[in-house]
């Protein structure tokens, strides 16, 4: 399998939000020829389950030892490159968006490895959409902001400017933002977000065991405190999550084998 | 292959943004399946190219008849349906990015036809990324926003506020841009963005013709013109778009049959 006479080319690759089918063709052809496929759990356990064991390399548990799970991850790609090894790193949704995945390509270039970006469906469009949300609409939305709700703790309290994208006008979708969900609601109303402002929550967005939950600006807190909406979820804010309720009974989506499936709570 | 009897489903799918490697599995099998595949040419020649003659409808091109080309659409797509066919709408990307995706799954649904939503790589990630791009940055760039460079004329002016975009700190996408790219870097440079901040076109990412080029706020206007860059393309504005020149030396992407694909023009 490895050739230590040559350096390994490295696949960041996304693997979609979860369902296998929505894997690109070239992330699966490359999940099967890969010699070792390094993930976390992000890409769920559909995606994980096909992939044989003796050749996954679970990185995103290490914690507490003597490097960071960034810094271990980086390592690892560069010495199984160096091995000779075909190398897949598997990361949910898309591998650049907020995937760390512009930091293991330049970690990797830094070292001189080959890699290659394999673009994947992102979570933060697909989740809104599989329930029934577009993040741009041409009568209501002409831009969509994505942002992160758990800020780098090491940055800047004011990294993320919730006024200027209240200030937008467009489709706000928040990642990582369950936690956080009422300093952020909160601050977009001070910016004078209207607190009617139609808000959606989609959990494991295309996973078995996916769940919907609607509400606005006002009401989503207590919306997520009462369903229990846990990581990881997409926040989706402004005027398109109202389309959910306008399309959803004829919506094929959420019919799985699973009744619970896709229940908005 | 269709039946009078019952209705039939209507996929409203997303191509990626053209190299047929980068359609999901699922988009794969159902332009495979379906009856018919509705379609105009924005996911290339290369997808489009793979699907057989007789099951093909252009949508795209049709104007100045009766409806326009979206009421057109929204109409056959139904029709389609009604007659019992399983029916593709592929669109380029995503479909619910700036595809008018949203609007076919409400006219669908107020009609009763049975719809399901496939999302698809939209070109806003997978066109950066595929020159070395990521749209967010852990260091420097906690959000990103997509955005129209070409507004619908019939909406109030200021509808896309590039003043609050640039408020953001984030990074900047801009869809259908190249054309008024001269009045939105001027808006930016206005709101407050350095002259400096790096840009960055990519036109007909994936496709076996991609170019690349790259510039600043203040010369990238020039750098367009020279090289002659012409839609589709995507416009990345920010720290981000600088990422490209650290990492090409050893980014395979770009590595086509065509010597010239991928030159930074
Ligand atoms: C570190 S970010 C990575 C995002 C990923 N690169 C993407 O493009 O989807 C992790 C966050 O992505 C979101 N996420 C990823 N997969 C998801 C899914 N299947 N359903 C809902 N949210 C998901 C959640 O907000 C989660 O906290
Ligand atoms: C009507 S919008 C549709 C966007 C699409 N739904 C998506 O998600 O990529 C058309 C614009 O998408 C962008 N686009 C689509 N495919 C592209 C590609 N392969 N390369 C560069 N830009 C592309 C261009 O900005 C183009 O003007």
């Amino acid at each position: 399998m490895s050739d230590e006479s040559s350096l390994g080319t490295v696949y960041l690759v996304g693997s979609g939000p979860g369902d296998p089918d929505l894997l690109t063709v070239k992330a699966a052809r490359l999940i099967e020829s890969a010699d070792v496929v390094l993930h976390d759990k992000l890409p769920g356990p559909e995606i994980l389950g096909e992939i044989p064991e003796a050749k996954r390399e679970d990185v995103g548990k290490r914690a507490g030892g003597e490097w960071t799970p960034q810094e271990y991850t980086n390592r690892r790609l560069v010495e199984l490159a160096r091995e000779g090894n075909s190398v897949v790193r598997l990361k949910g949704g898309d591998p650049f968006v907020f995937g760390r995945g512009g930091e293991e390509a330049e970690h990797l270039a830094a070292d001189g490895i080959p890699f290659e970006v394999v673009p994947g469906v992102t979570s933060a469009i697909a989740g809104p959409a599989v329930v029934g949300i577009p993040v741009t609409h041409r009568d209501y939305a002409s831009s969509v902001s994505f942002v992160t709700g758990h800020e780098d703790p090491t940055k800047d309290e004011s990294a993320v400017d919730w006024d200027a994208l209240a200030a937008t006008g467009g489709t706000i979708v928040v990642l990582m933002g369950v936690g956080k969900l009422p300093g952020y609601t909160a601050a977009l109303r001070d910016a004078g977000l209207d607190g009617d402002t139609p808000v959606a929550l989609v959990e494991r967005a295309t996973w078995p065991e996916m769940r919907v939950a609607t509400g606005t600006l006002d009401s989503i807190v207590e919306v997520r405190d009462e369903a229990g909406i846990e990581p990881p979820a997409i926040t989706v804010i402004g005027d398109v999550a109202a389309t959910r309720s306008r399309v959803a009974a004829f919506l094929q989506n959420e019919l799985g084998d699973d009744p619970e499936r896709g229940d908005d709570t």
